[in-house]
C-alpha cells in the first residue's frame, strides 16, 4: 500500500524550513517558523482551539497502541476545573516489543526521510496552537497567551532545533565513500563503504508538569528523528498536551508509511511510579527528564544502560552592582520574578545587591532603596489584578504554596506574597511574589554548616534581596552557588568592566549561561531556539543544553560496511 | 615572557593539515599525514630512535610534575628484557588541582588555539616514531613493524582525527553573533552573544597493556583540546610509551605558554588499583578506558560524575558462506587470526561455516575441507620462524598462553598452537594460532544455560571453527552473540545477495562494524583513521566509537553571555 504521505511530498513541504533552521543554527541569528501573535493562525483558529480542547474534556483518549492494560485518569488544572480525560495504561511487556518493531523500516527512512516526518507533526502541532494553549494553560496553569506561545510556537521552534541538529549530526558522515589507500609500486587498495545512521533503542520521555511541550519537545525529536521509537511518560498532572503530541506523531507516521507504535504514550495511574520502572529497563536506551534534582540525580545514577539528558534544579542568581539604566533594570526585573509567579526553572531566585548600595543613571541608591524600589516595581506590574492574572498564571501544584509562606519566615520580608482572585476561573490559586531580605556575608555560606535559606532552591514566586559585603563577595557567591547548587541562569547588572569580566569568568568557570544588564524586552528567564542555549549541562542543575551537538550525537550510532571496491 | 611558540608560528605549521583532516572526515576517503614506511623518517632515525629508546632503560623518568610522592617501576618486556624505568607515583591531592590551574588560559587559547598545540604535540611524537616503536613493542609485545605503524602513524592519525574532531564540534556555534528580533511596528530588540567552548574538568585516560598509544591518543587529544587538562593513568604493563607522549606534552604546552600541568602521568604501584581510586574522584568529569569488560561496566556504572568512554571486549564473529576467491578468503583470514598472535580487540574469534560446507570458485568445499584449507594456510603464512615473529609478535602476558592451552581442551583440535623461539630475543613467548572445532547447533547457544565456549571472548590468538546448520542459522548466532558478548567487527564471506543483506541486516540491528569479502591487502581486525569507525558504541563490547561527534561533543560545554547591542 503507498503510503497517503510520499516523502517527495514531505520533502517539497519541508526541506526549506529545515534547510533555514540548519543555517540558524550556525549563526544564531532570530528566526523562526512559528508565528507568536495568536491572530496569525487565522480568524477561527480560537474559537476552533477551544471547542477542540472542551470537547476532549471528560473523554477518553483512543490511542489505539498495543499492549493497553487499563485506563487512568486524574488530571485536574490549577484553574480548578477538572479535565476528566482518560488515557491508555501500558503494559510495557507488550508495549516496548511493539514500538521496536518498526526500527528498521524508521532506520530505512533515512535522516532526511526522518527529519521530513518530524517536520510534519511539528506542522500538525503548529496548526492546532490554540487547542494546545489550553491544553497546556489548564495542566501547567500558565496565563493563556504564555500557555500559547511558550508551549506553542516556542515549543515547536525547540522541537525542529533538535530535528536540525540531530540531522546536522547524522549527515556529517557520507552515506557512501570510496577508498583508495596507495601500496607503493603494487596497484592500490579499493574499498567502497557505506555509513547507516541506526538508533539506539526506544527513547523515554519523563516530561514534567510545568512546561510539557518545551521540555518535551527537543528529546522526544531529538530521539525520533535519529532513529528511536519514543515512549512518553508525562508528568501525571500533565498528560494531556503530550498525548495530543503522541496522537498528531501517530498520526503523521502512519500516513507516511511507517509504524505509528513509534511514538507511543505512557500514562500512569496514582502514586505509580511509572518512570523508576521503565528507566531502568534494557529496551530504554536514551532518557530524557526534566524535573526534580533528587529524581533526576537518581536516574543519572541508576539508569546506567540508557543515555541520561536530565534538566533539574539550580539556584539562579542575578548580581546587581551598577546600572545606567535603574528604571529599566527594575521593570526587566520584576516582570522576570512575576512570569508564571517564578514557576520556571530560569527564574532568578537571589538578587545579590551591595550592602554599601549601588551607583545608577539615577544616583546613588542603598540597599534597602533597591530592594523596595524592586518591590515597587512588581507592585505596579501586578497592581491591577485582572492584568496581574495574564503574567502569573496559576499556582502549578499545593507545594508552590506553602514554600511562599515559608520563605516569609526566612527574613525580612521587603514584598508580601498577596492572593488574588482569578476573574474567570476562581478556583485558582493565584499569588503575587514574595521578596525577603537576607544577609549574603561570607560567614552565611562560606562553610560546611552554613544553611543560608537562599542556598536552597525555593521553585515559584520567592525572591532573595541577598545583601553582600562587596562585587567581588557576590561574585564569589555566585561561584558558590552555580558550583554547589546549579543554575539555569545567571544574570548580571554592572556598568563596570572589571566587575563584568569577573562575573564572566565565574559563568565560564562554573559554566552557567550569562545575561548582562537586560533592561528592555527579553528577559533572563526566556531562551530563544536556534540562537540561545538553554542551560549549559555543565552545572549540576542540567547536565545536558537544549540544544547543541551533545544533545543529539550519541541517540544514534553509525554502522559500517565495507567491501572491496 | 613570550611564549616560544606562538600561536603564529603554529597556525602556520599546522593549519593545513587541520583543514585536510577536516576535509578527510567528510569525504572518508584515504589520507594521512604520518609515513606507515620505517624509511621514511630519515636515514638516521632508525638507529636514533633505538639509542633514545636505550637511553631511556633504567633511568627515572623525570616529568617535573607536582605531586609526586614517590617513584615506581616494574615493566618487563615480553620480550623478555628488563625496562627498569622509573616513574613519578603521583598525590592526586596535590596534582589534581594543579592541573586545574591552567584551564582558564587553555580556555582562552580558543579551539583554533589547541588544536594547533595538539598538532605540535603530535609532530613532536612523530618526529620520534622510531622511539616509540621500540617502547611500544617492549610494552605490548607487537612485532617492530606493528609497532612502529600501529603504534606510531596510524595512532597519530588517531589523535589528529579526534584534534579535527574536537576542533568541528567546537566552532559550530560562532564566537559572537547579532540578534535581533522584530517588535511589530516597535524597534527590534538586539543583542550581542557569545559562545564560549569551556573544558568539563580533569579528564582520565586509563591506557591499555596491547595498544598503549593507539588507543591512548583519542582520548587524550579529544579531550585536551576541547580544553580539558588530562591524567595519563598508564596500565602497569605499558607506561613507557604513554610517559614519554605526557613528556613530549608537557615540553609543547610550557613552549606555547600554557601550563605544563594541563597533562600528567599517574603511574601506579604493583596491585594499586589507582585507575579505581581516581575514577570516582569529583575532580574527573571525563573518562577513556580500553581493556576488560569487568572494569568497563563498572567504570560505566560507578563513575557517573564522569562521562566515560570505553572500550572493552566482544567475541568477533566471521560469516564463512560462499567466496569467489576461495585462496585469497583463506590467506586474508590466515593473516587475520595472526597478526599479534590475535592479541588484538578486533581479531576474528569465530568462525561460522555450514556443515554441508560452501559454494566456492574452486568448487564446493565440505565443512572439514574448509578448516583444513584454514589451518593450511595459518601454517604455510607462519612456517618461517623467523618470518613468523614478524607477524606474531610475542605474548602481552601469561594469561593468554594459559588460554590457548585451554582452548585447545574445548573440542578438536584443527591446528595445534605451536611454540617458536624468537631468533633475537629468546625470553619471549611467542604462540602460533590454535583453531578448535565447535558445534554451532542451535541448541549449543540458544538458550539459557547454554555455554558454548565460542559465546565467551578468549582474547588471544584463539579461533573457533564453528559448524552450523544454516546461513539463516550463522546470521542467528551472529546477532545472538553481538547482542549479548558484544563484537568490535563482524566479517563474512558470501557471494549471495540474499545472505548480504542478511549479515547487513543483522549488523545493522546489532550495531556492529561489518567487512565484506576482504580477500586483499585490508583486513577484518584493522580500521583506518579519518575513514573507518572503530568499534560502534552500539553494542556490549563498547560504549564510543574511534571517532565520531558523540566522541567530543560532550567534552566541553558551551556558555553564553548575551548583552544588549
Amino acid at each position: 500500500m503507498a503510503a497517503a504521505l510520499s516523502a517527495q511530498q514531505l520533502s517539497e513541504k519541508h526541506r526549506s524550513t529545515l534547510d533555514q533552521a540548519l543555517e540558524t543554527i550556525h549563526t544564531r541569528a532570530y528566526w523562526s517558523p512559528h508565528p507568536e501573535h495568536p491572530k496569525a493562525y487565522g480568524d477561527s483558529a480560537a474559537g476552533d482551539g477551544k471547542a477542540a480542547f472542551e470537547a476532549l474534556l471528560g473523554s477518553r483518549f483512543q490511542l489505539d497502541q498495543p499492549g493497553t492494560d487499563g485506563w487512568v485518569d486524574g488530571e485536574v488544572s490549577p484553574y480548578g476545573i477538572e479535565l476528566g480525560v482518560e488515557y491508555p495504561h501500558p503494559d510495557p511487556e507488550m508495549l516496548l516489543p511493539a514500538m521496536r518493531a518498526g526500527m528498521g523500516t524508521w532506520r530505512r527512512a533515512g535522516a532526511e526521510g526522518r527529519a521530513m516526518v518530524c517536520l510534519e507533526i511539528l506542522a500538525r502541532i503548529s496548526a492546532r496552537t490554540h487547542e494546545f494553549a489550553h491544553a497546556v494553560m489548564h495542566t501547567s496553569g500558565q496565563a493563556f497567551m504564555m500557555a500559547l506561545q511558550a508551549g506553542g510556537p516556542h515549543a515547536q521552534d525547540r522541537g525542529l532545533e533538535a530535528v536540525a541538529y540531530a540531522y546536522a549530526e547524522q549527515v556529517r558522515t557520507p552515506q557512501t565513500a570510496e577508498w583508495s589507500k596507495p601500496q607503493g609500486k603494487r596497484d592500490p587498495v579499493n574499498l567502497t563503504k557505506t555509513f547507516t545512521p541506526v538508533g539506539r533503542g526506544v527513547s523515554l520521555l519523563i516530561g514534567c508538569n510545568t512546561f510539557p511541550t518545551w521540555n518535551g519537545y527537543p528529546g522526544l525529536f531529538a530521539s525520533l528523528a535519529t532513529g528511536n521509537p519514543v515512549l512518553v511518560k508525562p508528568h501525571p498532572r500533565a498528560v494531556l498536551p503530550l498525548a495530543m503530541t503522541v496522537a498528531a506523531a501517530r498520526e503523521v507516521l502512519a500516513e507516511a508509511g511507517f509504524d505509528p507504535n513509534l511514538v507511543a504514550l505512557a500514562a500512569e495511574g496514582p502514586g505509580e511510579g511509572l518512570a523508576k520502572r521503565l528507566a531502568t529497563r534494557p529496551e530504554i536506551r536514551i532518557i530524557d527528564y526534566t524535573g526534580s534534582s533528587a529524581f533526576g540525580d537518581w536516574l543519572e545514577e541508576n539508569a546506567v544502560q540508557a543515555q541520561v539528558f536530565t534538566e533539574k534544579a539550580g539556584v539562579n542568581t542575578v548580581v546587581v552592582e551598577s546600572t545606567d539604566d535603574y528604571r529599566g533594570m527594575l521593570s526587566n526585573l520584576a516582570f522576570s520574578l512575576s512570569l508564571y509567579s517564578g514557576q520556571m526553572c530560569t527564574t532568578p531566585q537571589n538578587l545579590l545587591i551591595p550592602r554599601d548600595g549601588i551607583a545608577t543613571d539615577a544616583g546613588h541608591k542603598g540597599y534597602d532603596e533597591v530592594v523596595s524600589d524592586l518591590a515597587g516595581a512588581v507592585d505596579r506590574l501586578l497592581s491591577d489584578d485582572a492584568k496581574a492574572t495574564a503574567f502569573l498564571g496559576a499556582m502549578v501544584n499545593p507545594q508552590v504554596k506553602e514554600r511562599i509562606e515559608a520563605a516569609a519566615e526566612q527574613g525580612e520580608v521587603a514584598l508580601a506574597s498577596r492572593s488574588i482572585t482569578h476573574p474567570e476561573f476562581p478556583g485558582a490559586t493565584v499569588r503575587t511574589p514574595v521578596l525577603v531580605k537576607a544577609d549574603g556575608a561570607r560567614k552565611q555560606w562560606d562553610g560546611a554548616d552554613t544553611e543560608a535559606p537562599y542556598l536552597s532552591e525555593c521553585f515559584g514566586p520567592v525572591a532573595f534581596a541577598v545583601a553582600v559585603d562587596s562585587a567581588a563577595d557576590a561574585v564569589d557567591l555566585l561561584r558558590h552557588t552555580v558550583h554547589s547548587r546549579g543554575a539555569m541562569t545567571v544574570g548580571a547588572y554592572t556598568v563596570s568592566k572589571e566587575v563584568e569580566r569577573m562575573v564572566e569568568d565565574a559563568c565560564l568557570d562554573e559554566c552557567a549561561q550569562l545575561s548582562l544588564n537586560l533592561t528592555g524586552g527579553v528577559y533572563v528567564n526566556q531562551t530563544a531556539a536556534f540562537s540561545d542555549f538553554h542551560g549549559s549541562g555543565g552545572n549540576p542543575a542540567a547536565n545536558a543544553a537544549l540544544c547543541d551537538g551533545a544533545f543529539v550525537a550519541n541517540r544514534f550510532r553509525t554502522v559500517e560496511v565495507r567491501r572491496p571496491a
